[in-house]
């Protein structure tokens, strides 16, 4: 296992409590010197608050681990494709590098809707890479919103 | 004076705030049935946190004002032309109207860097405006970046 699937199976870890509570399972954790310093999970429902994305709660958590609001040293790792806000957060935290799992063809901002992350768009570049843990990352996507349908189609 | 020139004067009051603190000077106020209901400006230096724009903490602040995440009653009044990171939380709780005072050259995703509200872009669309009060608050940015660069001139 290399060190950014260790890392991303954390975050998937983080993604299985959003999962437990509903939500769309999305976990994050944030890496300085091989040592997680935050860890978050999705909690917009639960919190009622729609800027509790895990990217945007990880990175808050960072902040105030390390005392600074400027993350050039740090690396996240997200089970989701970030969408305009969490990927906007991650250049303004000034990010080191991002590696994210499965594509969020909606609102990704790395590959799908757009790249916000391309060289030369704003002025801080973040490395970008796509992890290998993909298989269970994607399954558990496909759960929750396979669950989710069935509710619906239930309820109706 | 017009409704939305009144909301975009107390996004001012708190960009003044913010000036104060010596943070970039930015403002904002969300309004819900024409009262406002989330007032907030920039502490990202001054809480050392990375997502602390004015914008973040105002959605923040709405959400939790309202008990709920979806904010589509509400207008949004910013003295700034929001940067990635704002212009995502902006769409992903679903603000009906975006009403922003000056245009921000490096970072602002509306008419500069990019234009992350045009229509069909992602699966909501704000209606956004821009004030006319912006005198004062171009002058109000001008003496922050003139008084930012004297500061850095005399510690060389």
């Amino acid at each position: 296992m290399t060190n950014d699937e260790k890392y991303m199976e954390e975050a998937y870890q983080e993604a299985l409590i959003a999962y437990q509570n509903k939500e769309v399972p999305v976990g994050c954790v944030i890496v300085v010197n091989d040592k997680i310093i935050a860890r978050a999970h999705n909690e917009r429902h639960t919190k009622k608050c729609s800027i509790y994305h895990a990217e945007i709660l990880a990175i808050e958590k960072a902040c105030k681990a390390l005392n600074r609001w400027i993350l050039d040293d740090a690396t996240i790792y997200v089970t989701l494709e970030p969408c305009n806000m969490c990927s906007g957060a991650i250049i303004q935290s000034r990010i080191k590098k991002l590696v994210y799992g499965v594509a969020q063809p909606k609102y990704g901002c790395v590959e799908s809707t757009l790249n916000l992350f391309r060289e030369g768009l704003f002025n801080h570049t973040v490395k970008v890479e796509k992890c290998s843990l993909n298989e269970k990352i994607e399954n558990l996507m496909k759960n929750f919103f396979q669950e989710l349908r069935e509710k619906k189609k239930n309820s109706d």
